[in-house]
């Protein structure tokens, strides 16, 4: 899957970059230090040859975020993903690996233009995104619950396996673990939604994921895994784990309210506020 | 103003919503109990009456939202704003305010359908959006900056004014603050660039902000505003304080190597990890 990985020596820009910073506090003199800062550069995402996102987002497994973005936002339809590849054609050598288009053959339905979470500009609230939703996603009924203390687990986990957080502090991860505990990957990324993208781009292009993708032979899929995102459970994050099919999201900070109701109908566990040994799993319905 | 407020009594939606929650821990009893959450819908964003973006967002002060999105964005050109209003059109009640049109009387440039942070497919990189910017932007040259004692003291001040963030730990803020410290005014919401954004168009709408808009008469304006933004200073919120005129940015986490070339460029102040008595002053150039 080397083809498929955009993380491999071509890619151009590095993860971190010094800057200068003066630190100011009661025990700084002032002077300025150099300081290791996350990157972050705009990748577009094309689909088929068409642009359907522009995200902000920092270099690295970039097939994988093209992947699971148009996968994760129901975009591919029944199609399978023939190959990804870098298609940036800017005047400069650095705007090559800007651009990735992610290639059924012309399978998935036609991409329209999108806005931000939907292109729809009526008939738009909530509840009409959670019907979306509920139309080309199944309830996970079939799958099993994870051990509670299972879930409080994770967060430390993750944490340990996070680099750039521990050299910038300013990158989200997500992980995905499995049932022992035991975590299948982790990736970090300055938007969280990027991060989650490229676990369920990871996972859908080693063939765990979806119906129409190639099967995996035994490996472990996301029905059989728990999402965890280092910041809040939006709405968003919420969908994207349904659409992967994993059985429960651990948050490390608050989710929101639709994000509670998303998970309730999808029936996949969630947790929030998942800090040592703590956590709170949500239900909708009051 | 009031018609250009988009919080009054119209408001369909609260802004926390109740669930229920079973509290995991080594002192808890497994029961379920109430918990206070943060409502996250989707806002539709037009502009003259064309769709050119939709945000997941708290409800409340949507014109605000709407104004400053399209301020900051660069898509007014020289139009002044003639008001905003709700024009969802969907079949439910509830979907009535999840539309904004934002109306210059067809004097802005005619919106294009936009991804992301741009709609450009090649020529993409960090670069290109700094010029992008300068294109359309000018250098902070005649701002002063802002004392570091003051800087340091932005943060406890906002936080003593969050009142969602107090009640259910899931939104962000963002804050005006003037040259003697004073609040002008903070915004919260689930998504951290619709807090800058409402902050940014409340200003706009009180004839604070822009050339083309109404001058204030003895009203401070950005120049004498320093920005807070509850939490990291990404290449966008940088971009959103370049566009309104911030004379600085305090960030309570890490800003990106982008966000700092950025300001650097702007001649604009960027201060992350801003807590307690300390925070990093930050310039490009290594």
């Amino acid at each position: 899957m080397t083809e498929l990985d955009g993380v491999a020596t071509r890619r151009r820009a590095g993860r971190t970059e010094k800057v200068l910073v003066q630190r100011v506090g009661p025990d700084q003199t002032g002077g300025r230090s150099p300081d290791e800062l996350i990157v972050e550069e705009p990748l577009s995402i094309q689909l088929d040859g068409t642009l359907v996102a522009t995200t902000m987002r920092t270099p690295g497994h970039d097939f994988e975020l093209a992947a699971g973005f148009c996968f994760a936002e129901g975009l591919l339809g029944d199609a399978t993903i023939r190959g990804c590849r870098y298609c940036g054609t800017g005047p400069a050598a650095e705007t090559e690996f800007n651009a990735v288009t992610v290639e059924t053959g012309g399978m998935a339905p036609p991409p329209t233009a999108r806005l931000g979470t939907t292109s729809s500009s009526c008939g738009l609230c909530g509840s009409a995104s959670i019907d979306d939703l509920t139309a080309r996603l199944q309830p996970l009924d079939g799958v099993d619950p994870f051990p509670i203390d299972l879930l409080v687990a994770l967060p430390d986990r993750a944490v340990a396996q996070q680099p750039l957080f521990a050299r910038t502090g300013a990158v989200h991860a997500a992980a995905a673990f499995d049932r022992s505990g035991e975590l299948v990957l982790l990736r970090e990324d300055i938007g969280r939604h990027n991060a989650v993208d490229k676990v369920v781009g990871r996972l859908l292009l080693d063939g765990r994921v979806g119906t129409a993708g190639t099967r995996a032979t035994g490996a472990a899929t996301p029905a059989d895994m728990a999402l965890y995102v280092s910041g809040r459970a939006s709405f968003e994050m919420v969908q994207k784990a349904w659409a992967a099919g994993f059985a429960a999201v651990v948050a490390v900070s608050a989710p929101s309210a639709l994000a509670v109701r998303t998970a309730t109908i999808a029936g996949l566990q969630l947790a929030g506020f998942a800090r040592g040994d703590r956590l709170n799993l949500y239900v909708s319905g009051l």
